[in-house]
């Protein structure tokens, strides 16, 4: 199958930029699909999937210990560990099944024996508040907690990247493109990163 | 007019892209060029200004120094200002006479103004390498050496890049788009990228 997975920062488009690209090329799109399939694998509630992979600090210890199977210092990282190996099933199963665009939850390093077209999609923070406050304009009241909170999801999105994958989250050299939304039409960059993708993903197969 | 940088790790195939995207939006090309034009406005020897713009450390005096006019710690500063003031010139000039691609020499920062497309092209070490042999089968006999040699150039690019910009060389921020040609048919993405190049910069007119 032919996979695209999209990194991104909060805020950056990169979801939008997901979407578009399955669209132009016919691929089914996963977002937070994933979410709805992890909590059914693991019967945890949804919101609290999603807090965990998108919104909680995660306590970080060594990679090693993590990784073997227990007993494990606490509960809360047991089950982060459960979440993951459940996220990794959810995200083979889909990857198996059709050409698609995964967005987040480390699909590019779950999927890595794939061989998918990477991308990660970065913006400064400034068209990253103002992207924001468009979709909900009542959020916050300032720029400096709309920069705040912008920076508490990064920095989870990184951490639990890091945690699971050993890898820089953003890195350049974890992706095949690092795309930066600040200065460009979104919707006419997608068209063309389709095509790249596509084709980079025809001479992988 | 319309223009698009190239920054690039050594051996990642940075040239060939800007030589590929020239020629497929049919846009002059610079590359060493720059350096000809530079020995011909300094009265200095050619391969001494690419000693000082490629191959050499540069002492790390703090910008405010570096950037006022003199009297200079030592006369080889006073020189690097005086090839980068002469940079700054022809770069400047190229970018006034036609749409262009210019690889290296901080043209994306020189050009900042001119909102050029800014593309930074990195690979990992093992395939930067491989692209060296490929070339100069004989300039080093051990993969050791070769890595040594490539760190050395990349870190004089970083040191002078930041020298005279005081932004971070790689930075995906700074670009538009970090392509890594790890994975991908160097001749196949320039294509496509020219594409998304020109889309991107015609709307930036």
């Amino acid at each position: 199958m032919k996979i695209v997975t999209i990194g991104r920062e909060f805020g950056s488009g990169g979801r939008e930029i997901g979407r578009r690209i399955a669209e132009a090329l016919h691929y089914d799109y996963y977002d937070s699909e994933i979410i709805s399939d992890i909590a059914k694998h693991t019967e945890l509630a949804e919101e609290y999937v999603r807090k965990v992979i998108d919104h909680e600090a995660h306590q970080m210890y060594p990679i090693t210990i993590a990784r073997t199977m227990g007993p494990f210092p606490n509960p809360s990282l047991k089950m982060n560990i459960d979440i993951y190996k459940a996220q990794c099933k959810v995200i083979q199963d889909m990857a198996e099944k059709s050409d698609c665009v995964i967005v987040g939850r480390c699909a590019d390093y779950i999927l890595k024996e794939n061989n998918p077209f990477k991308i990660f999609v970065c913006a400064d923070m400034e068209k990253r508040i103002s992207r924001c406050k468009e979709r909900n304009p009542d959020q916050y009241s300032s720029d400096r907690d709309w920069k705040k909170a912008i920076e508490k999801v990064d920095n989870n999105r990184a951490k639990y990247y890091e945690f699971f994958t050993n890898a820089t989250w953003g890195d350049r050299l974890h992706y095949d493109i690092c795309l930066n939304t600040s200065n460009c039409n979104i919707k006419e960059v997608s068209v063309k990163l389709a095509d790249l993708a596509e084709a980079v993903l025809s001479d992988r197969v």
